[in-house]
């Protein structure tokens, strides 16, 4: 693995960089993508970002941060992506051309021709603020604002047991340089419109308890969002649900994606290791959160998924 | 008012300290209470705390952080109290005898033979923490835990405006000392019991928009309360629920008391000012949130704080 140093003498000695974000993109592959695009262009270097899916409306005000620009594709970044399978379809040509990959999950398999990975990051935004940094950079409001936005959804507002003092110094650190917090947490976690309320009364509908009621399982459909006008790439957050029923252990959440095909999320307090239930299905994670993709009908993926977390339940209680 | 420094020498020159919170109770009095009692036996004095409501479970783990003592009224603090009447039925008769007031809102109405108030401070427990470092007094974990308890609870989680860089450093610091920080807010914010889940259905059903959807109202009776097989004093939070739906300015929530009396509660993003809205009934707050008590039939009493919130949303738009 490079060092951060390292880092900056090959974004010094480089140009017309391409940075790519993960599908479904949240507040940290966002926030890393555009806080480090900002800061090459300040730099006098020519960057721009690129995503698979639409990234949120609720994302515009980081959105807005960088000058849009277009160019060959010449050198290749990877922020917050841990497995190139993570870069969705519309970017999956790209797996063998990473030059640089900057990320903090644990699980990232080093696909990059060069990689740094840093898990005590809470989020990919800490590593970016740091490297900003050490570039000499200035970091303005505009950056501030990508990298709360990364750091306050990655750790759920400061909430996760991901959080460091680092992460605080950090956050204060943004916030006397005048990043508008209360008003991206507001955006970020405050925020439900009456339609999100309604869908969530719907999925709330689903939830069922399993293993002796330490896994709590809720399921969104495409139906449910049909129903409530709701747009997919804003059912962030409906995965934290179940997991935060007391005495749940495991919080799963079953989200179809199209005919017999089921994005699943587990969420755990981190005592049950969640990327290891994700990993059998070929997903991945931290401790707390991870993700995968199943196949199959509905009944049959929440049995498996089921049968997944009961076994690591089994193999933690033993 | 008096300085730091000059509460460091009364409380230095004086014994048998009695530390009140406010009716009930949330993690900013506890917090404060507590951490103070505990630095002040920790220096070699006696110190006890009084509340006028059971505290709630979810505190034990700041409750077990003092020793019990017993001893005569000598010396007596408020923490977190605006206004006298805030101390309840129980400590009522304390009103006239308070030497000492602490405290962080900025409708406090200064009732105490001392009075130190700061409403730049996100929290009562913020000055706590400086105070105790001024009088030298080893802040140890478990007087961390208290004081992150009550900066925690205060801000959302660090969500709020009143989050300055200064609250990010002090959570720093308690990080370092080994506050279990994630622990903490998962009791405060991530754990909902299936009771709680059924109430607050239960709530969003009552769920009404006025002021052209700018103002939403949510009651709580006690009838709920007993469906759900729920206790009033962890209500802690449904009070911030309408006030989360987008578009919404003010956030009513109103609590039935007993027959005829309620409590109610203002949330807004600061914009409108919620403790303008409380005073007209007697009651206070901070700029985002408010509290005030109206005894009457139901109906009269929606109508009546939907009135001043009317009012209220008219002289900010003026």
């Amino acid at each position: 693995m490079i060092s951060l140093c390292e880092i900056c003498d090959i974004l010094k000695n480089n140009d017309f960089f391409t940075i790519l974000m993960h599908q479904s993109p949240d507040g940290d592959t966002v926030g890393s993508a555009y806080a480090l695009c900002r800061a090459l262009q300040k730099h006098g270097k020519h960057a721009k970002v690129l995503c698979s899916d639409k990234i949120s409306d609720k994302f515009d005000y980081i959105k807005k941060s960088v000058v849009s620009e277009i160019f060959a594709d010449n050198f290749i970044i990877s922020v917050d992506i841990s497995d190139t399978k993570l870069l969705g379809e519309n970017l999956s040509h790209y797996s063998n051309k990473i030059n640089l990959c900057i990320d903090h999950h644990s699980s990232n398999v080093g696909y990059a021709e060069n990689n740094f990975v840093n898990s005590r990051a809470s989020a990919t935004c800490e590593i970016i603020f740091e490297l900003i940094k050490l570039m000499n950079i200035e970091i303005d409001k505009q950056i501030a604002d990508s990298i709360y936005t990364g750091i306050s959804t990655d750790t759920g507002c400061f909430k996760y047991s991901n959080v460091t003092f680092k992460t605080h110094l950090i956050a204060a650190e943004l916030l006397e340089i005048g990043s508008k917090s209360a008003y991206i947490n507001r955006i970020m976690f405050d925020t439900k419109t009456k339609q999100r309320l309604k869908l969530e009364k719907l999925v709330m509908e689903t939830l069922e308890f399993y293993c002796k009621d330490k896994c709590a399982v809720i399921n969104l459909t495409n139906d449910m969002l049909e129903k409530c006008d709701y747009k997919e790439e804003d059912t962030d957050g409906i995965s934290s649900i179940p997991k935060r029923i007391s005495g749940v252990e495991v919080g799963v959440t079953i989200i179809e994606k199209e005919t017999n095909s089921f994005k699943v999320s587990i969420r755990t307090d981190g005592n049950i290791n969640a990327s290891n239930i994700c990993f059998k299905f070929g997903g991945g994670g931290h401790r707390a959160a991870g993700g995968c993709k199943i196949n199959g009908e509905f009944p049959k993926v929440k049995q498996k998924i089921i049968k997944a977390v009961f076994e690591e339940l089994g193999n933690n209680n033993d």
